[in-house]
């Protein structure tokens, strides 16, 4: 009920009268009253005046249902939503509902993560309300071989939503990280469960640093937010919105051509093209210059004695960026 | 306290008497015949005389801890057991276990599993007392494309312990079924959870038919156990013990050499080399002659228009072997 009357205020724009609502509703106007408090106590700024009604003011920067769905124009990516104020791991949450058979689209978002994490188990912090902490399901009819490539098509999808926000020179990092002004914007976690040849599903986390004022000292070299960098404060919900509106379009067309399509975006965004690059995984460490990304997402690395390499994922370490160890 | 009662048995061979017993394991006399007497129900068969004692004349062919155990040489593979009467899904145990963090080498094993599955999410049926169904949880420090050879070398560990216990024409069927008598004996299904360039967890699980007498029509062209096939039985407690030393021997060469050492073998148990297949899987299907295995395990198979394709894994259907669709 709460919902509906935040619709109907939100829909007349204007004063409506509590008489109209209770009508309108069926409800009654002590009911009206009590839920018009609680939206109030939930962060929405409403005028109440005893002779015009209420009137919906100001929203709160919110990540709930509530104030995403208006601001989405999805088919499935975002319809579900689970909502906390604050929790352990969006994704530890959306792997247990992909565990239960949830279709895909599923998202999980937080105002505050706990025990959020990165890549290979990394802290990944997201204090409260200033940031962005959203876990996705996802049921690609993929092999699992083909799963790195999602990552590039989420990646892309962020840089065009951010673009499109700010107007600022956001960066891919290849294969997971975001950046601006040489710092980390936003980390990108993919996991997935797989049979050899068939991928029962993948959980997209993401961490974005947005209104952030700054940074501890011992990451302020390495970690930046929009407004860190900027000055100014961002909606988190507007940007979240527009991240899966453009996700669900290139996922749609992911699901039938594949990465390839999505190859020129890839390397226009990229920050590692033409820089020198230090790339370890888990079995090799080495150095070169950052030549090309293929037409299967693989970053082409040539060697100093001339070898080239064709790089699946890895960390990459490079020259101008944060976190650059020669 | 039964289970130190049952190696006292095991250890003496003959009669001991319950005032030995009693002394050695610091219990009363009357403790002593109630577990004898849980022993009994559980299967064991234990001789008493009032004048000379207790003797342990047969261990029943359980698959528990205790009766495994004793058989192993393994240093971490099968130490840990969970042990069910009846179970909906092994795999289904061990991935509970590996999202808390158990370490590798645990294994769940089943008298009866009542919602088994083999790839793709198909059926796969474990009679009770009469079949093996057992999952392992490993942790290999590998990239997620290289999983699937993970299955070949169990397989090929699978190989060496029916062949050295039965003597029998084991055969594999790439890459996840094994064969005799172009049957299928036993099916492998291998789950992965990972990050994009790091496996979390692999869960191997295995259903082998060893003692069904027979099995329904439906099925009856295209399954098979060791005793349908020759009449005998066989214990299951001595093949899984067999396969976990076999397995964990050929798994720590696996993890400093990778699958390459296993290729020759892998080829000798191959099932499909020389033959006409059909291969399906998520993209495409297409037929022709299985010519070769390569470094990396993958199958390659000549089309009838000369073209040679590198497949990573699939259904296979092999012609002179169940299921053969033309």
């Amino acid at each position: 009920m709460k919902e509906r009357i935040l619709e109907y205020l939100r829909n007349s724009k204007k004063y409506v009268s509590g008489e109209d609502i209770s009508r309108e509703l069926n409800i009654s106007r002590t009911a009206v009253w009590k839920y018009i408090n609680k939206l109030k106590e939930e962060g929405y700024s409403i005028e109440s005046s005893s002779k015009k009604g209420y009137r919906l003011v100001e929203s709160p920067d919110r990540l709930s249902y509530e104030e995403i769905s208006p601001l989405l124009d999805t088919n499935y990516i975002g319809r579900n939503v689970l909502y906390f104020d604050s929790v352990a791991s969006t994704n530890d949450i959306v792997r247990e509902y992909a565990q239960r058979g949830e279709p895909e689209g599923l998202i999980a978002v937080a105002e505050e993560q706990t025990k959020g994490r990165g890549r290979m188990g990394r802290r990944w912090s997201t204090p409260k309300g200033v940031a962005i902490a959203m876990s996705m399901l996802l049921r690609p009819n993929l092999s699992p071989q083909f799963v790195p490539t999602i990552t590039s098509v989420i990646a892309v999808s962020v840089v065009e939503a951010l673009t499109s926000v700010t107007g600022f020179d956001i960066k891919i990092k290849w294969p997971n990280d975001i950046v601006l002004d040489g710092k980390k914007l936003c980390g990108i976690l993919t996991e997935m469960s797989a049979e050899i040849d068939a991928v029962n599903h993948v959980i997209i986390g993401m961490g974005m640093n947005i209104n952030q004022d700054d940074f501890e000292d011992d990451i302020k070299d390495v970690a930046v937010s929009l407004k860190s960098y900027s000055g100014k404060s961002f909606e988190r919900k507007l940007i979240l919105a527009e991240i899966l509106n453009r996700f669900e379009e290139n996922y749609e067309i992911f699901k039938f051509h594949g990465v390839s399509p999505f190859i020129d975006k890839i390397k226009r965004f990229s920050a590692l093209l033409n820089n020198r690059v230090i790339i370890s995984n888990i079995n090799e460490k080495f150095e070169g210059e950052a030549i090309d990304i293929d037409m299967d997402g693989c970053l082409i690395v040539r060697l100093d004695n001339g070898d080239v390499r064709r790089v699946i994922s890895g960390d990459v370490s490079v020259r101008g960026l944060y976190g650059y160890t020669p």
